[in-house]
């Protein structure tokens, strides 16, 4: 019988992380000052940040980064993830490529959210705070913060963008399982908050407005470190503990990937598991093509301008250099929750400015036809954002099709969508729609960059 | 670092599955016909179900059955599911004891029951079905028997208990991304469903009800069988997969327990993982424990009686020789809506009758107690049903603390919660309740036995 799941034992999980600012050809543009507009250093980051993650945040030096012994031990609990051959998929599709996907789903919490989560809650409880805040869009990395705040005994309190609060309250019950105190975003408790429900009242939240939410809660209370989910490069860092998994996962399978793909929000999920591979790109002459899958609806790495812009709504974060819709665009209502933000990261940002990654934009319904046809061929539901990733691969292996090639291909499963069925229903009903941003649309936003 | 998780490789997969009712010291009584209530043979049993499943039901010689090779490679797009060492529970609880969960919760669909719903569809197949029906509680059986039906090119109609339905769309929902076809039972589609909504229009269901259904619509379509997902054993046949990798994981972790413990429905998730481990209490002087958890709602092992008694509501089903409340008894509306059925398989009846096994009954909310300790120590929200198990462990842990004793339990984590949260929801907001069945309660159940 073909080995369809590669897992590593205990003693062959990772004991680094890779940082692949110290060795990108050309290293990110620095993030500068909200208010001052100066170059910010680690320790400007510390009134948000914990401040081990502020100095893996501007660590272009130190290419590995010890993993500490209690996130080990933790990341025990559910990793190694599986590698799995989607022969399922292959057949279902009757493509000559060979498929593998990262199984993330498997995690406790249903998401790779925890790869990080866990990392920022040890730190933050190493340095003596107390509090922590995050914000969340579909409500994964809210729940796995609430998980890793609980397992190190700190407070969370979670701002859940308010149409995901309302049209999944299956995550909010999760994170309260774990102990959080969870609050629709916009909310009236803070003064961004505030400040966008008298102009909009009706707002139904993105992550820009529940990230200022949550760093405003942050900065307003002692002993309290703001936490995120994607888009900073230290939480793409913990999250190279998946690429690191699959890399040993693929030896063990005999092949190595021709296109590794991820989906895209912040570039936690993508970066985590592209770049130990894309390393060899840089250093040892592989030629793997790394693909960003994101929404047509929020297509900010395909068609969004590379600026210096901030991180959320209010314009509370440092200003960094991103690929950019505007932190003012108000994504479209699409169930990829976690895709539905306006930026990318700064170390994503400056590889695909300089080609070493490439974009693909898809429509809402074809992500949902993806994920059916995943479903119903390997047994499992991703969750709408991993749908996009599975889009994209489905594309390529289609190429193969024609071509006649037997390409690897390797996608990341951020995550399983069983706590996001409402989504289904309105597929399996035929009332969920596309909402592509058409090239004018995305002219007016980026005008005013 | 301490070794948390055990996995098999592929090579080293069951590929045979343990039928106990070849070595059991007293075998079970014969089923008899529900009309003329002649002892049924195999035969008899070809009307409802496919002949290889009513094969193995009354199969009383062979100690071993070959797992046909697709139905193995179906295993491997989930097994082995990961055997356990639950640090995080024994730390909360301060206990001695070294207590081990074998994870069935990271199955697809999330829960054990896709280990039968696979053989039953092959088999189906296999014989030139096109149609199976069936019944699901909470909702578990129906998705793995949708997305079974769904590999192996079978049309599924599923009845799900009305009460499930109502509380939690999110199965439903998952069971349509399959394909199945789904009815809130009763309903109005077979005589059996329109007799009790004739009595009863408000019935909310139960178990007993949608059999009866499943059953019809079997005996009226032609080219259909009916499946189902706990009680009889050839069910449980193909449940004790769980255990026989169990036993070679606890090897691997260098103990052996002394005691198993798993929830009770129909006995299937408990009968798959204790009798392989049972089978060394017969022949080889091992002296585990064998504890099956059901809620004090519904305490037929405990508290029922032993006696003839039908499977299902309408007196369709064969008369089996079981632990009964009797075919009518209507279960309080718990959410562990898998243990709302009134009998147990004949396997485990005639095992409770000679000692081999205990019962042990849980109210609700100490269940969710339970549940909620666990998850916050161990990252995983267990099913309602599998907190029934977890609760039991909880009591044997509880008692090492005061004896000392290191003793080993291995309990079943037959699912996942994570499509439960409602249930959740009503814990953390106080408003879960007990519904223990009084001895006057029972008696009067069982006096009309």
């Amino acid at each position: 019988m073909k080995q369809k799941r590669f897992f590593l034992s205990e003693a062959e999980l990772p004991k680094q992380w890779y940082n692949i600012q110290a060795e990108m050809p050309t290293k990110p543009m620095p993030m500068k000052h909200p208010q001052t507009g100066e170059v910010m250093s680690a320790e400007d980051l510390y009134p948000i940040f914990c401040e081990e993650c502020a100095r893996q945040e501007m660590n272009m030096q130190d290419a590995w980064i010890d993993i500490p012994e209690k996130v080990r031990e933790m990341y025990t609990y559910y990793r190694s993830t599986p590698l799995v051959r989607a022969y399922g998929l292959e057949e279902a599709l009757g493509t000559p490529a060979h498929i593998y996907f990262k199984n993330e789903s498997v995690s406790p919490i249903g998401s790779h959210k925890l790869n990080s989560a866990l990392a920022q809650a040890y730190y933050c409880k190493q340095e003596g705070v107390t509090n922590i805040t995050t914000e969340t869009g579909a409500g994964q990395w809210g729940t796995a913060l609430s998980y890793a705040a609980k397992i190190f005994g700190l407070e969370a309190a979670v701002y859940q963008v308010k149409i995901t609060y309302e049209q999944k309250p299956y995550r909010r019950s999760a994170m309260q399982v774990f102990g959080a105190q969870v609050t629709a975003s916009p909310s009236m408790s803070t003064r961004a908050g505030k400040d966008i429900l008298t102009k909009t009242p009706n707002h139904q939240g993105s992550l820009g407005t529940a990230i200022s939410e949550a760093v405003e809660l942050a900065r307003m209370t002692p002993n309290c470190k703001y936490t995120l989910g994607s888009v900073m490069s230290h939480v793409t860092l913990h999250q190279t503990v998946i690429g690191l998994e699959a890399e040993k996962q693929m030896e063990m399978a005999g092949e190595y990937p021709d296109m590794v793909i991820a989906c895209f929000g912040g570039g936690s999920n993508f970066g985590g598991l592209a770049f130990p591979f894309m390393r060899h790109n840089f250093k040892d002459g592989k030629k793997t093509r790394f693909i960003a899958a994101e929404p047509s609806s929020c297509p900010k790495l395909s068609k969004g301008k590379f600026v210096y812009d901030f991180g959320d709504e209010a314009g509370y974060t440092p200003l960094m250099p991103m690929f950019s819709l505007g932190h003012k665009f108000a994504p479209a209502n699409i169930h990829a929750g976690g895709l539905r933000y306006h930026g990318a990261g700064v170390v994503v940002s400056q590889l695909l400015k300089d080609g070493f990654m490439e974009a693909m934009d898809i429509p809402q319904l074809e992500s949902f036809d993806a994920g059916m046809l995943f479903a119903r061929a390997e047994g499992i539901i991703p969750a709408p954002e991993s749908c996009h990733a599975i889009a994209a691969t489905i594309r390529e292996a289609k190429k193969c099709i024609e071509t006649g090639e037997e390409k690897v291909i390797l996608f990341n499963l951020s995550g399983h969508g069983l706590i996001d069925m409402p989504s289904y229903d309105q597929y399996i009903s035929g009332n969920l729609h596309d909402y592509n941003l058409s090239d004018e649309d995305v002219e007016k936003c980026v005008a005013k960059l």
